[in-house]
């Protein structure tokens, strides 16, 4: 299949290959152009606009937008828009909204340009050797790409989930899901760590992922991180976020569903963001005030 | 009434003076002479020693222990059995655990020592002024002591929660539910703090306190804050705990009784007591290991 | 000063009283005849209709909406507007979002209309006898109105708090932290409730309102409860909510706002409101495939 | 190797086998004869009595306990103390809080009886076909037994997590992380189940288990179920507990540790165990009292 990839970024460069080893022709474009001649150097034929992109490929074209959610995926869109042909299919593959993905799908089918959204996860590793995939679209679309997705998986990795919208919406809460894994991770070696027994945390992820109940890739990832460095000493616990742990809160206010732990895992990262809080100084204020309690200063 | 106050503390010192407005003469005691001799200023009868307070008080004698809680407790009331004679009463009005109250009560009673747990609430200015207390003590002792707690506290402001050790168990509980109450305001005034609105903070406490759902001493305490140092500039959001909110934690957790609120606060108290957090750092590892996710670096 | 009145719940019935009391003349509607006929009873001006309401009242109009949020706020003001002239007010007294009352009052000023909004606490017994309220207004409409609010709220308790939204914005945040406290004082009494001291709840409510730490009117509110019906024993623990709990945990998450305790509050007001969940049901279920634990059956 | 294995329940029964499968000779007992008989049919020798257990094996003997924490614990061990000779060992592969461990380590230690705590991970099937073990030992004591931990864990199963209490410890650790993932998974999944999208989530845990960031056990386990019953609409989502989650969250508030997610799972669990509320019914309390919403009774 030849595929258009917009966004050679971690995620889209691997996936570009991951394709051309399957046998796929892919025309990769970066607004970088340092970008595209690296993808080009593995083999990847570059463009060096959308329009050329376009312009290279037969109908049905198969685009793939590989880039961050929000503005970006408007603006490809915007720009292809007007150069495809009916049922050419955009792939939004990013962590974009699923009621972006909803509106956005509902504008393309006015001008019969067929759309599905691939919420991928599995990191840049899968991405390169592996994905695993969920994909909403309509039935027809998905089997036509059906091979692609076959192909960029690893086995049993891809599901069409349903109608348009929902690939995006379960790899939102696969996301929430692992807010709430990666925290308790970390509590529980915080624990670990702060014990008196002197444990080789490395060794306690290691045995942790040969047969006990939490085994997990993100166990062997933990197992990983404290292989290369021991203490995490070079590193600081701040914890950023991109947005699906975020969307999947609010997805559960909206559904007036209790979630304290996803909830929970999102709040320890805004904290880590935090050099101190204004909710504190309140608190430590009126400790002071009440019972004379010395405050902290700067 | 003569009463014994060991500890001349923030809290001791203020509930002295309130003792000696009411008529009640005071030996007061401490381990600083300068303390004893602060106290001795403001018409206090000092006492170089707990010997000497027991020796210069007629039987039935009240010796009020106002000592940081642990060691200190155990500690005066060591030295006072030998001393004190039958049906004399040891008060502890700290911020004893209720269970430590217990021990000390079972202990006291083989020797028929009376022993009283007093709760004390309402900070040091209510120590001065007029307090709120929760008495734990046996039927008769409470009776005996009740025209001195009539005296030291506001009106109403005194119960007879029980036997002893629900003094201690319920201002426990009380702390508790201080812990929420002061994050949840802390949590409010962050919102405020932090929107596009420019809130005057101090004006917003104070109408709160006017007529609001939310009036209590807590937000005219916050509105005092404010006024003091309208953005809270000079002071770190550290939040301190010094053992009731954890100990309420630990009795829900005894109960099997969910407390998110109580314990969410404890939480970010410790929280905020640390600069960094292993826990953030394994999920920022992850975060790299996964996704090539930029790790913030010391 | 003349006041047209729309909605005559329990809030609006109240507030018209207040009205009334102080001499200003209210033309109350409501959906409902028979609401409206008891309002005239208690001399109330009444009008059949929102038409009628603004033909019987001279310029400056000052309309009071006193409707639940959402759509009846739209609904009143879209009747209102072509009824209306310049610089005539709208006040919206209720529970709106604060963006809908922004979106309102740009619509609203195109059209040369006040608009006012009012963050209203304090209760149905505030609304009768003094309220406190938080006033997002234009500074000159703010003055012309400050009259009025000076006489239905009790003394001190009203502020203008800025610029339109600003009333609805504070009042949101009043109602988080109204949340946590509430939650905060639930779990304290459950603790109490469950310990091996009988304690009497009315009781400890009671003296921790005389010079405690935590009194507060909701702490009154507690000892009022307690002593109407001291087990609770009639009532069901179902916690509902109307939004403001809501929305200023989404405010936070915008913000990017750590806020566990209004969260942790209004996740056990979503978990009471459902008899089983389905994320136990999951959590049973791995519990008995791994180590085959017994599950609850139906 | 030759094991007396006490305690023949899910746990017990399944390492038994896994145990006789790799030629080590078994003498297991119960305090319910029919449970004896039940691995007597599966090749296990069965003993009537612990006596008669230690005098069938010549020293060094090996007492594997696997039974409840606890009192069957001790019990179990004062039984055996008079009856073992030095440097006989005692296992205790049960869910012990490892604080109990070090008391107990120290008490045979002063009788010369060498104890080892084995936290045993990876449920019935793990037992059975292959554990994830940690272990807290002497040295000398692992590298004896160390043969036997080989054969009965999968492969780099095993760890000596170092003296002993730390084989308990790092699996009441494990267990914490546990309860964290699997709220989390919960909370996920009802999202799913309530989303407008119908999913099949027995698929959609299928494809996470292919490639994605959260592929696990424990979602492998959720296939499962919903493969079992899609619905899960026979079970009721009332999540037990055996102790090790709650020991966790003491373990941090003992070390300060902010831990929301583990805490936070734990209290979900401990809310399913509750039909209704006493913390619901005052706050259900209090909005009736200020703001006459209804409450719902019984």
């Amino acid at each position: 299949m030849q595929i258009g990839l917009i966004g050679l970024g971690k995620m889209g460069f691997n996936l570009a290959l991951n394709m051309r080893d399957h046998g796929h022709q892919v025309l990769g474009f970066s607004r970088t152009a340092a970008t595209v001649q690296r993808a080009v150097a593995e083999g990847i034929t570059g463009v060096d606009s959308v329009e050329e992109m376009v312009a290279r490929m037969p109908q049905r074209r198969v685009i793939w937008l590989m880039v961050p959610a929000g503005k970006p995926v408007d603006d490809n869109i915007a720009k292809l828009v007007p150069l495809l042909d009916e049922h050419d299919i955009i792939i939004d593959g990013g962590n974009s909204h699923y009621r972006d993905t909803l509106t956005r799908y509902r504008m393309l089918k006015e001008k019969n340009i067929d759309f599905v959204d691939v919420g991928t996860s599995g990191g840049t590793d899968g991405a390169r050797h592996g994905a695993c995939t969920m994909i909403g679209a309509e039935q027809a679309v998905f089997d036509y790409l059906e091979p692609l997705f076959r192909d960029i998986c690893v086995k049993n990795g891809y599901l069409h989930t349903g109608p348009n919208g929902s690939g995006h919406f379960v790899k939102m809460v696969h996301n929430g899901i692992e807010y709430g894994m990666m925290q308790a991770i970390g509590e529980g070696f915080e624990i670990l760590q702060k014990s008196d027994f002197s444990l080789d945390l490395a060794a306690v992820a290691r045995v942790w992922n040969h047969g006990s109940v939490i085994r997990s890739w993100l166990i062997e990832l933990t197992e990983k991180s404290f292989a290369l460095d021991p203490g995490l000493a070079s590193i600081k616990g701040v914890m950023h976020s991109s947005g699906e742990g975020l969307w999947t809160v609010q997805e559960a206010l909206d559904l007036k569903i209790p979630v304290p732990v996803i909830a929970g895992s999102l709040f320890m990262r805004y904290r880590s963001e935090q050099e101190d809080t204004f909710s504190g100084k309140v608190v430590a204020a009126l400790r002071n005030q009440f019972g004379g309690h010395q405050v902290d200063t700067k």
